[in-house]
């Protein structure tokens, strides 16, 4: 196969696009697609400064690479959640990346603030994931905010926001569908604006273009993952996709077209408490919807010790 | 496992539900199911003469059977297709559940008719299965009207509505959502309403209905439908019910309180002509979205003789 664009041996195959690149012309695709996404979903404007989400994975090492390429002021923000085997590693990843190329990295250290997911997780309501999730989304928000960033831009890219849309719809749940898109607005004082820039790109690519740009990540999915519903969705789509190419783009656009026949109701907000007014959290003053956020209730129960019921990890 | 309702040995499991049945148990359960589809959707009422669509398959042989045994009015259409290997069996395991019940089946026979699906698939315009659809439409709304019958039933299970959902949503189809309903009205004169009373049982249990009421089945799928997308759906459906057991039941049944969302546009209706009002084709009689319904336009071509260039069958 020849590259779609300038005829050379392609050495990337997209079937969901009906195209062939080689390395330099795939590299302008990707670059583009991010131009694209911006600006069909106008996600970033010239003023903006980003915090970037980086995990040391492929994605976000990536959207900060092209980020930054594109011209795009954009510093990095690392959690170090102290899960062995996987964190020490992944920071490392994330560490070199920016120090090899001069970018400002934050790093939030988990485990050093007496905070490590690990040890969270057994005073979660649910998964190990969803207390990961809380925990992040808690310094997300609050280092963007500290920084002065104007957004917080995260590495999902096609399948996972596909795949989570296939989850949000086989349940109809109508208040995350009303929230899955591209851009999140900054809905209350204090929240953070965010955006996907990488909407319009999947794992694969990627993946591809990690490989070509010679970035280094850590490969490795963390252990608590594995198993994950979430997971099990992409594999879903990832088979219709090779039945039916460019099935997973054409669900994720036209769905966004009609996002707005979905409306939130109970039970959908960071604290997952109803539909109530955006207040501020009376421990930590991050924005809550109830009197304590999710994240320092957590805190209280692990201060207190006593454990829920909840599933340690789905892999467990 | 015991019988959740009586404390024999269970001998089906049903995790959809969690429960197990015993095989009286069972057939009660099965029952009551298309006694709760008929009062949540309101399928049958007391003055109702149903036509029952029969292909010799399990699902449409248990449906008659059951409506025959709750009480309801229920003759049976067979439409033999003239498919070499198929239909010959499936006319005969119709003709016999009909003979040893003493019940009332029509049949349309095609090849006698000149018009085998096999012979008139090569003029349309999709694929084999699609060209079968038409016909069969055609032939199961015009037995229903001449026949004086008040609806058309047919077998569609969950496994077959839900996979069809599952379609349609990953391709945003507004208009075929729109219709997407276990009970479709009489849209326009000598339109038949037509009715789904399976679809809260899948296609596990009726199967197992069939082989613990000794109904004899054609067992077969037709040889034309192999590798037919619709299968793949339900495949992927199976798999994720099978990590979440009941997930297909709440996926459909929620997808019902939120179908009004969903607005036929162009390109759905019999004809897939566009949003335009019901007439009577020029031809036949039959109601048809174009001044020739689909049906007689596939003659005509077959007549013409120039055969389309669509794929004779997704299998090929």
């Amino acid at each position: 196969m020849k590259c779609t664009r300038c005829r050379a041996p392609a050495q990337v195959r997209l079937p969901r696009i009906k195209a062939g690149f080689c390395p330099d012309c795939f590299k302008l695709y990707v670059e583009r697609q991010i131009k694209r996404a911006v600006k069909q979903f106008d996600l970033i404007g010239p003023e903006d400064r980003l915090l970037v989400a980086v995990s040391g994975g492929k994605d976000s090492l990536a959207l900060w690479d092209l980020l930054v390429k594109l011209g795009v002021r954009a510093d990095g923000l690392y959690i170090d959640l102290g899960i062995t085997g996987y964190s020490a590693t992944s920071r490392e990843k994330a560490q070199n990346f920016a120090d090899q190329r001069g970018l400002s990295l934050r790093v939030v250290d988990l485990p050093a603030r007496g905070e490590a997911v690990p040890g969270l997780a057994p005073f979660g309501s649910r998964s190990f994931c969803s207390t990961c999730g809380i925990v992040k989304r808690h310094y997300f928000n609050r280092a963007a905010a500290e920084g002065g960033y104007s957004a917080l831009a995260t590495g999902h890219n096609l399948d996972d926001e596909a795949g989570r849309l296939l989850g949000n719809l086989l349940r109809w749940q109508d208040g995350y569908l009303a929230k899955q898109a591209p851009s999140l607005p900054a809905e209350a004082p204090g929240l953070m604006r965010r955006i996907k820039p990488l909407i319009r790109l999947d794992e694969y690519e990627m993946a591809a273009y990690c490989f070509l740009s010679g970035i280094d990540y850590i490969i490795e999915e963390c252990p608590h993952a594995r198993g994950a519903t979430s997971l099990k969705y992409k594999q879903v789509l990832n088979h219709i996709e090779s039945l039916m190419p460019g099935t997973k783009w054409n669900f994720y656009a036209e769905f966004q077209s009609r996002r707005r026949r979905f409306t939130p109701g109970p039970g959908v907000g960071p604290d997952e408490a109803g539909t109530g007014a955006w207040r501020q959290c009376s421990s930590c003053g991050q924005p809550s919807w109830l009197e304590v956020c999710s994240f320092c209730r957590l805190k209280q129960k692990a201060a207190l010790g006593t454990p829920s019921q909840a599933t340690p990890s789905p892999a467990s």
